[in-house]
């Protein structure tokens, strides 16, 4: 594939000057549109060392607006940004809607560099391949343009440049001792490279290969090539919002669909001794686990969805209760702050991952995509149907980086609602506790169950499968909450 | 000072359990209260290890609502967090208004445990007991409650609980060896506590000492003093906001100010042919020191203020234009968004610092706070006239750190600003930088010519220097602006 490339493509300095004036008014009226139209856009370069990658930041640049794109040099993961997935810092620097991002070097280092330098098991780099494509897919679905650039040098020419590096004092503290590996290993680079084009270049993401002996020629492909994605990115924008009439609502299962709710049996419940007796042997055992997993930096994750007033404050209470406080965060999630809004639905979860050894507590979560936002019409139905898969490979990005994961749905019946909401009005401490949102949802009751239902069923993955907690009483739903926690870990340390 | 500590006070059971029921029903009606009132409100634990301050947070946190408070387990810094001022890991853990961030372990251990380990160099203590006591007052100024704790422990009952904590299994991990170093540096430790007690325990930010041998004794003196700090705060809130009439703004300085801006000689002027020659002698030097900076790790700061249209964005791009991309990030600043808001102004100027070796380039600054602000009304003559002072803390907690500091005000007349708008105007790929409020910024100039003048007056300190720049030249004050950048480099690289 790289070999098929005409290296020796070129560019007299005339022809390139006249067309690089040309390309440059055009990026420039384009990041304005990007800016206006809110448009996030991603750029990535990839390629040798010495292939000419910063002078083409610095052309790419030169006429924007420095307020609306950002650079991102790559550099090998710091220690905090290694014990996340590998795409946890990338998500971090994702531009904001109506900025470029342009990284210099990405997220592919991960199968290309730390390959090269077995960084990175071999049996797992069809897994992060898979994970690039889904991570760039949603990016693209959620309105982001991308274009990504693989600039090729032949081996004779990547020696060349890195001599001349060396040689010239101003150049040559950026040539790493990495980068004469790649000379050495050439064929080994262009092998892995090759397998990651083909693996990486998709529909939604295609690569565009540069010739990049000649600097001028590389520079005029990656301009154009870059005008014309953000072109296509902007007329896409017209196409993307059809003005449809809105989703109806479903009030009912389709008739193949289990009711999984229906199936919980409410009557469980424990009496207040038994719960005493219990809810101390589960919090000891946690408390053992908790130990392990700090000892083995296993990173644990649990959220807690479920109906208002189903008593996932008081479960979370009963969790944490005996762990360290060094050893868990709650974080409840509420609407996104603006900052949130400006990014993939996904990005603020993301931001709140637990770290290696401790313990994540989502009060709410990425469900609101396909619960609340569903229900309230606050994503299309394009949006809500597209996230179950979306939320099937964020969650095996964690559990693939090792991560456990326990999803709770709390159910209560509609009449225990009922007695809970009105207890809460009664109670001065619990008051703030009730909102009129309250009430609306429990209109909405209907529509949630078939939600609910339906996220369950399609997002419970042998990995992070669902809990449903029968919550009529709450001693029975502690009690249960936490051993499934210490049940899930327990796996965990015995599979490692 | 700790040694007249009575360490023998202690509480039976039952006494415990009837205050500390009363004072957590208080404690929960205050978070309420907390978070109603946007007030936010920090909590420093300090002490031995195995004081008793994990049991402490689980019972502070007891009653309260998830969704208003974060704990914060302070370890050593990471690689990460080395790159910055000490301060920056803890100005990105602030609590949001509204909310509680309670500090397990703080800035005070690179007073203490840091000591211990000469982890700092002695020479420095004092210099970071002064930033920590400009660190607590700013964040009380801007409305935060601040309650700290030092929990004290005779020496025979640390050395009794490290030795019951390592029997036990599930507490021995929490024994690391440093922890037994306090006990072998007892004196030592002591020592250093009562200097550090001392030197910070402020007006604004008092230490409670907490004799802590009795645990019972230690939870209830520590609830109930933080429940005053917070009731205290929560008063205060009434007298910080009187209804005052608006500052009337200052139109002329006073007659002692000297009016710098008066002083630039808005002629100065280079010809093509000498900017030419000029600019490439700059940029050449301006590469070879940042060869320099990244290898000696030097983070270098350059902010840009000035009049709108004073070219600001053209000598930013000059001053980059040569720079390696992944060396330099600009950061324009414009209105905050809801989490920056949510926090002391200073805060997300923090949050983007550049690092070590890297060169971060401000356009628009903190300087807005005396500026902007203080023109437009959003800040309260209390709030600008305390800013001064802030500012220069800041600026010398970054210069403390190593950093390279250069401010530019870009200076031009009002008759040039005027012919700018208009061909902004005509121009139509620059329309869009031109907008009402750049006209109503130029009615009021005048008002605007104090504030700056006051401002650069009062904030050009030895370490931190202002430039103005006479920029009705645009040739001259770009090559002015990387003159400067490039001195101000060399200089710190001599002092080295």
């Amino acid at each position: 594939m790289l070999d098929t490339l005409d290296l020796d493509l070129s560019l007299d300095k005339n022809t390139y000057e006249s067309q690089i004036e040309t390309l440059m008014r055009q990026v420039r009226s384009l990041q304005k549109a990007c800016w206006d139209k809110k448009l996030p856009m991603i750029v990535v370069l990839e390629g040798w060392a010495a292939a000419g990658k910063g002078a083409l930041v610095k052309k790419m640049v030169n006429y924007m607006d420095p307020r609306g794109f950002t650079v991102h040099p790559i550099w090998p993961p710091n220690e905090e940004e290694q014990q996340y997935p590998f795409l946890w810092r990338f998500w971090r620097r994702l531009p904001v809607k109506g900025s470029i991002g342009i990284f210099y070097h990405s997220w592919y280092t991960h199968v290309l560099e730390d390959r090269l330098f077995a960084r990175i098991e071999e049996s797992k780099i069809p897994c992060v391949m898979a994970e690039i494509n889904a991570f760039e897919r949603q990016l693209v679905d959620d309105g982001n343009a991308i274009a990504k650039f693989w600039i090729h040098l032949s081996r004779k020419e990547l020696k060349h440049r890195l001599k001349e590096y060396a040689k010239d004092p101003l150049d040559s503290w950026r040539v790493r001792p990495e980068d004469w590996k790649q000379e050495k290993h050439y064929g080994k680079y262009v092998d892995y490279a090759e397998e990651m084009l083909v693996q990486t270049s998709t529909g939604s993401a295609p690569w565009t290969l540069v010739e990049g002996n000649c600097q001028r020629w590389a520079q005029v492909k990656v301009l154009t090539q870059f005008a014309a994605t953000l072109t296509e990115a902007l007329d896409r924008l017209h196409i993307r919002t059809p003005i449809l009439p809105p989703t109806p609502f479903q009030e009912h299962l389709n008739p193949a669909e289990p009711d999984l709710l229906a199936q919980v049996d409410l009557n469980l419940a424990l009496s207040k001794d038994e719960y005493k007796k219990q809810l101390r042997e589960a919090q000891v055992e946690l408390l053992k686990l908790q130990m392990k997993i700090h000892k083995h930096q296993v990173p644990v994750l649990v959220l807690f969805e479920g109906w208002d007033a189903a008593g996932k404050g008081g479960a979370i209470k009963r969790l944490t209760d005996v762990l360290d406080p060094r050893s868990y965060a709650v974080h409840p999630f509420a609407a996104p702050t603006d900052e949130e809004k400006a990014h993939h639905y996904l990005w603020r979860f993301w931001r709140w991952l637990p770290t290696a050894g401790t313990i994540g507590i989502d009060d709410r979560s990425w469900y609101g995509r396909v619960l609340v936002e569903r229900v309230e019409g606050f994503a299309t139905e394009l949006e809500w149907r597209r996230a179950y898969q979306e939320i099937n490979e964020f969650e095996s990005q964690l559990t693939n980086a090792g991560y456990v994961l326990v999803k709770f749905w709390l159910h209560i019946s509609p009449e225990e609602q009922y007695q809970r909401f009105i207890s809460r009005q009664n109670d001065p401490f619990k008051q703030y506790k009730l909102t009129a949102e309250d009430w609306r949802n429990r209109d909405n009751w209907a529509f949630y169950e078939v939600a609910v239902n339906q996220a369950i069923q399609r997002t419970n993955t042998p990995n992070a499968p669902w809990t449903i907690v029968a919550a009529n009483d709450k001693y029975y739903a502690r009690v249960k909450v936490i051993q499934t926690v210490t049940e899930a870990i327990r796996t965990k340390l015995k599979r490692r």
